[in-house]
């Protein structure tokens, strides 16, 4: 029985915070994933949001850019934990969808993420967190996780030591071409 | 029986629109207001705007600021014309809740009207605009209303001929001390 | 004899806003089209804005970017309502453009709707919304467009059930490359 | 014991926030309060939050202005869910400790509230949401203050019919005097 | 006869640029003033431009503020120079009226100025230095006033070092109370 | 003998600017081009501007990108009109640019032109518009490329006539391919 | 004889930095001050910079707002290390000051202080710890203000603990009206 | 020994300031690079600052973008000069990482570069220019380093004169081909 419930205004969406379900697949915790606009199907958008929490879901994510109301719109209908993920646009890479989604008035919060990649991972590790504080084995995940995360790290430098600093950032320049 | 229906997301944003209010009423066009939320009377709100067009609403204004999600919200349930008037914030003048009511996605149009005193005004202006496309009563009156504006403009011109450029600029500076 | 009239401050805009056209189209209501820019061909513009009621133009869609002083020039010589929309432009993703069409002073509004590709389909809905207000056909043909937008949001979620949620978006990302 | 732990940067900050205690006071759920800044006390805060899950504490709330480091650097030593209320500037009234929150890097997320009041009190809310994914007396207690928000939005549309809407906005204008 | 021309959307905005008028005065350089709104009054507007060369103006500065069209809707009806002054709003300070004055599309030109009370002094200034491609006397009266501006500084520094640099800046702040 | 000066902060620049050297030509207006750095050649700067005045120059263009000093540091030195052109960024497609030249103190104007393209053109238009106010050929043959432009817009929309809407947009569609 | 040479655009910007001066007393580092703006005395603000080094001057601050090219031209006539303080403005709280110091060219470094407040004394201590990489007593004195840095914030809580937080925000509060 | 500590958050920041790197080369100075990040490794970074100025690391350069923490968490542990380098991100071309960066709390400076390419070699050179003040050699090459700057501009303007303007655009176009 899905933990986490993900709603995306668009299906065009899903590769944009395809990390989002990768890195809960990763931790095996089960999430079911919806498409619904807050706009172009509210009353979809309404049920799904307002049985969640009888289906057994204990945190939201909502997903959506430009106007993203839909984080809003989820949040007004539960007092489950809502997370939004802001999609990036062409207004400033994504500040209309950021604002959209944190200015919530007072009595109704959104847990906003970053704009971007990172923000699907985040908005997946901090579902995870949520969890975690009444579930011992996925707090003892992400302590292994955030470990796991600074060892990458130690051993990118041990390769650039080997490689050279120069020859090292040559490869990653190759990378991108 | 009120032809334009408005709906603010907070009583405290009433007198930042009292001149969409004092415009409606200078031309004689009845309207009905609600204070509604968004994400804080989500129900009410929806209950509102679906019974919008049984009541004979013909046009919808809806004011919010921040997230301000309750123009788009509104019309997400209607297929009326929906205005939006977006409150100024601290965000640079209010640039939150320009985007978030104006990046609405396809298919789900809001018109968004200036932040600050003259989105009251002009939303108002619009709404009666909108029905002067099938009531020449009104569009004679906006008419008639324009005239009037480019004459009190020419008055000035003759005040300031009459005063002198520097004397008038004191008297404005005066006006604001 | 067209209800809509469209006007374009640069030819070169038309392809980012054909989806205006073809939702006009699909609605299946007459709109003419005009290049005319409020800068460069001043007389023009204000030709054909001028003469747009007699020629029975209800409502009028502008298009302009940067400045973007079109919808508002074209504003200040009619009373029928103006949509503008806001072409993309390098400034933070058409904020100028937004800005420019959105800040009208009191007295001569215009209903600026969101920049990019969004912007077009809904100014079509917007213009079709006001003219519904006296035409309970169209009315109609917005709400069936509301219902059919929904109905293929949920053909979606059937397909990602179906193809799954990997595999769907596998096939989303190949479209993209 | 307390379940919420509370760091700010700078005690100036208090009286900014003071909703977010005042919430959590009407709720009956027991937080420590401490001041200590990610740049200026860097030892302090680390031992702080190093020990927060030791002292029970399951959720914390980090409060921050202009580089805004603070709820990065304490969530970069916990796994336990922190929650970032960015406090305005006069950058763009707070743009700068927005972003700086927000735009975490991926594999440490922080929950961004909105800038300004409405972020100490949806902090604190979303807080009690965490804890009630696990608590039902705290969910209870959320769902019984989102019905008392909507009915007194319900209240005020009742004095504004009695009052009539021109004095109502009267008394509120005097309010601001 | 006045060789410059100045126009403003509305009289309120003749304080906030009113040491334009005092640098012209200065120098003894005559001008005409009118407030006309490129929106409220276009017809009034465009016979006062189309008029202008005739009436030996040389040089044009318009001033708006907003949607700020004024100086292009100006600039579009004349090839005399324009000068746009933006005044400054709630929208970060005036960004709205530097945009929508300065992104002119290509063929018809604005210069723009500062917003703030520095935009003022230096639409006159440059009106003054575009007269004196062809009149010395202005040319030498704009080099003894670039001279006196270097003086005052000197003087300044003079007084400084006199007064002691704590003094002189509790002197400054006793100025601003 | 050239009478207009043109400056450029990098050589980098100058195929971003090259319709205004295009646009010169076209006039048949003599100018000089020279490359030099606010920064970089500070001293070649300083020799050139304080020269120009000499050299028979009556108006200087100046480009420069980011921090784009160039046309502030030539201003001040010098009393003739100076025309800035602010480089497009990454920085909000220029606002960097924009603002640095724009926001020149009292005492020093620099005529700000607008980003991109347009900017290139409008300040050789400028340029020339300056001179026309004592050349009474450059202001003719401004007149005249003015009506060329409107007549330019003119043979759009009959070719758009002739083509079909849909056809003329799909013809530009496979230009930008 | 002084190692920090400070220079400001306008004598009007002393009181905003004054902290910076009062942080350099404290460390009794000797300093000098000149008011010279990059614009409106050049020639002057010139000479300082060129005899600068052989003055003894170890670091240059250079404080400007708005178009604020000061920091940058002084960098440009010298290879001694420069910090620039942005001067707020009402350009989102001084982003253009910020942009224009921050954005220099490839080649002539500007090192870049917060805008407000925190600038003046960021900047007074950054120019200590440059001197600092040569100076051990300065060195040891700058580790000393960190730590009394850090002390005052425990003497905070200690207060905040004795005072109870609702009567030390009520304090704060009250020190603001 | 490296007098120079360079520490990014990420490895695939390295090509983005590879300048950096081989401006320090060029000038024969030795540095440490490491990759660490304020959130992902806080203990190794910690580690790391903790023991530079032991090491003998004079000057620290720290590189980041997005929420960007890294330079301010370096410098809330050391007193030695920190340089930021703010990674360009899609948030208005890295205005997150500038402000993030920018403005830090009074007490804790980092001297901030400009985002992009420059930036790389200006934290270079700002580093060169602090070793400088205590070291004859270095401040002699940077003066020639800059002399040679002026130089390849003189040659430029060499080959455009010999190349001709329009001949020399062409051949800019060309390579970015």
């Amino acid at each position: 029985m899905p933990l986490i419930g993900i709603i995306l205004g668009s299906d065009s969406d899903l590769p944009k915070v395809k990390e989002c379900f990768e890195t809960l697949d990763s931790f095996e915790v089960a999430y079911e994933v919806i498409v619904s606009s807050a706009h172009r199907s509210p009353e979809k958008t309404l049920e799904w949001v307002k049985s969640a929490s009888e289906r057994g879901i204990k945190v939201i994510i909502a997903i959506a850019g430009g106007a993203a109301h839909l984080p809003g719109v989820v949040a007004s209908h539960t007092t489950l934990p809502v997370i939004g993920i802001p999609i990036e646009t062409n207004i400033a890479g994504g500040l209309d969808s950021i604002l959209s989604i944190l200015q919530m008035p007072s009595g109704v919060p959104v847990a906003t993420m970053a704009a971007g990649r990172s923000g699907g991972v985040n908005a997946a590790l901090f579902a995870l967190s949520i969890l975690s504080t009444s579930d011992e084995t996925i707090a003892e995940k992400l302590r292994a996780y955030r470990k796991k995360v600074a060892e990458k790290i130690e051993e990118k430098n041990k390769i650039i030591a080997e490689t050279g600093l120069a020859a090292y950032i040559k490869k990653l320049e190759g990378k991108n071409d």
